[in-house]
């Protein structure tokens, strides 16, 4: 399902993980583990993983760790997923007109629009959910109710799969969220290998 | 049991997660997010946790994310906890003297080294697992017992804690092995909570 475009021989999916000041850094690295090691060890074309900035600058993360970018929102190229992280930093976002109308557009040019924990408070606020399930963290199910009436929201997942928007659970779940996406893009088989290659496997050796 | 040493105020302890070219995005970070959701949200007092870098400069880790650095091993204060993540880059580091030296050095004076994934196969080049129990991502744990025929090699755990030594399996485990940390420096319901603040939970919605 490549978006991108361009003529040439198979590039594999583009996927943009969204980095901003506060971006909580598991919600943002768990998801680019899972799809870079995918693109990098399991996937039979080229996938790209994709670090975007609002601005292309690097960010300071929720707990502090910098980060760079490879694009800015304006010249990231065409994405077959998207993927909004949560973190402290949701909170401006979801009042930034500039961000929700970025997103919204992008939303309607990508396949999958993915959010991460307080992600889908963004999500939301761009009117991405009205009339879809959803999730966020545990702590913040009943913000994102209040968010938007219309977003029928979900207690007990790990993350929500509505086909064109994806939501997940808090900060970790971004992983599981990650390796269902790995499943729709190329199989539960290339699912469970790159499962195996980071050890996702809590309570196995 | 702060080891840093300036007199003042409780200020919890100090942990530093070696980055470094190559290393394994999810190892490095997986910790980072555990031990300073603990020193944000839980810890009385005020434990901080430090991005380190052989040089003080930002690495490309393995997958292509650039992160920045705190500090320089030479620079860096002194430290309670000291995290060696894996990763591609590993393999270099495994025959860096100057890296080993500094190493043997640091564990020498911190009451915790512990490594993630293939940083295993780090504190064995430097001598730091002869006679011990040690574990590494399950793709190594035959290069984990050539590097050092003195090591007891653990195959199905997700970490070994061997009091100022603990290593973890792959990648995801680093997770564990640092809950398993707060609750060494804080107690189980730190832990817990921790755990429940990044939704730690797969399985669990």
């Amino acid at each position: 399902m490549t978006h991108s475009g361009t003529a040439g021989p198979a590039r594999g999916p583009v996927i943009g993980i969204l980095f901003f000041d506060g971006v909580e850094e598991l919600d943002a690295v768990g998801p680019w583990e899972v799809l870079s090691f995918w693109a990098a060890h399991v996937a039979a074309g080229a996938p790209r993983t994709l670090a975007i900035s609002p601005d292309g600058r690097a960010v300071r993360c929720a707990k502090g760790l910098t980060v760079s970018a490879d694009h800015s929102r304006d010249d990231a190229p065409g994405l077959d997923v998207l993927i909004h992280p949560g973190g402290q930093g949701t909170r401006a976002l979801a009042g930034d007109r500039e961000h929700l109308d970025w997103l919204r557009a992008r939303a309607a040019a990508t396949p999958i629009t993915a959010s991460v924990c307080t992600g889908s408070l963004v999500l939301a606020a761009a009117g991405l959910l009205t009339g879809r399930r959803a999730t966020t963290h545990w702590r913040s199910l009943g913000r994102l109710a209040e968010a938007d009436p219309g977003i029928d929201v979900v207690h007990d997942a790990r993350f929500v799969d509505e086909g064109s928007v994806v939501t997940s659970a808090g900060v970790s779940a971004g992983i599981d969220m990650a390796l269902h996406l790995v499943a729709r893009l190329d199989g539960a088989a290339a699912a469970d290998r790159v499962r195996r290659g980071i050890q996702y496997e809590p309570g196995r050796g």
